[in-house]
């Protein structure tokens, strides 16, 4: 067994991948370091604030793969890195960044995180945390209209134009690549309880 | 943590619960007591021999889920049953029992035992085995046709007439019941060391 396992928490949005990761952060804390994949959005420096809205951040290209293949590479191997701090109010990459430290085992969530192959392939347990869409949704609306203060309009007409279709395309097919799949993420007690004694193990080792 | 628990793995046809189920006993060995639902098909000593063909055994109705239940719960509390033969060449119980001695770990394996509530109930940790119905299909027709003997066409006509609707309707909808989902049963290593190591622990505990 490898001294560090990387562990990565996909599924669709609303789907409970945060809880999980919380609960996994919660139980085990200093020994899990978590990495999210919405960091690493691409830096457009080169776009208009205009035409960085209108991006399509749904898709898998709007992420930077080289350089989180680059930066869970080098965790692996026990080495700090400085990951980018994305500025969702410029929708861009901010000049800041921070520091990561490695850990036993290193938690990568997002919901993109099982479609690029050299993702994966850095991955020691692939689990995906499964919701039905009609769940999911109603709690996207529930955090981004109650807690993000954003309009109902928008959140439906995001969802319809680019959430559903990219979820269809990528996200789910994703899912034939998961070791394990969790039903209602971290309100799932059973599989939580499996996959802490796991991680616990590893870090007992 | 109760002393004893029960652990489900369902899954349609030729998704690898056997395999699956096969490899934990592999691993824990007398720690183990499997159960396999396909034990308690009702008994019908009413009914000719050509009635009984006729059955329709993908049905959940086809099972003594009142035997089943009452056996599981007597296991639970550490009592020994007398677990009933099916005896396939006359499609009917056979009058001959096999003894069951309880352990630490049961494990309940069939295709429909996520639909009845009260089998539900008794369950600490429901795994459903998951595959594709096309990869499930060319497992039974191997294990059919080439172990078994059958026909290939009384496999696909099987098939069609009930195995299909009967997966559509009742081991299907049951996967929502399940705390975790394994994608290839005993084929998926990762997960089959996480649920060892889960198994491990109340063993050890």
């Amino acid at each position: 067994m490898s001294d560090i396992i990387v562990i990565g928490i996909a599924g669709g949005t609303g789907s409970g991948k945060t809880t999980l990761t919380q609960a996994i952060v919660q139980n085990l804390g200093s020994h899990v370091t978590v990495i999210p994949h919405d960091s690493y959005y691409k830096a457009h420096h080169e776009l208009t604030y205009d035409e960085r809205i209108n991006l399509n951040y749904d898709h898998p290209n709007s992420y930077d793969t080289e350089m989180f293949v680059e930066h869970l590479t080098r965790l692996r191997r026990g080495e700090t890195v400085e990951c980018p701090i994305y500025d969702y109010t410029i929708y861009d990459r901010s000049e800041n960044t921070l520091t990561i430290h490695p850990s036993k085992v290193i938690i990568v969530e997002g919901i993109m995180i099982f479609y690029p192959e050299e993702l994966r392939k850095l991955m020691d347990i692939k689990v995906f945390v499964d919701a039905d869409a009609d769940v999911r949704i109603l709690r996207r609306i529930t955090r981004d209209v109650k807690e993000r203060g954003r309009s109902l309009d928008s959140v439906i007409n995001q969802y319809i134009t680019t959430v559903k279709p990219m979820h269809e395309a990528f996200v789910e097919p994703s899912k034939r690549f998961a070791d394990i799949i969790i039903p209602e993420g971290g309100l799932n007690m059973v599989a939580l309880e499996m996959l802490i004694g796991r991680i616990r193990a590893h870090i007992n080792s």
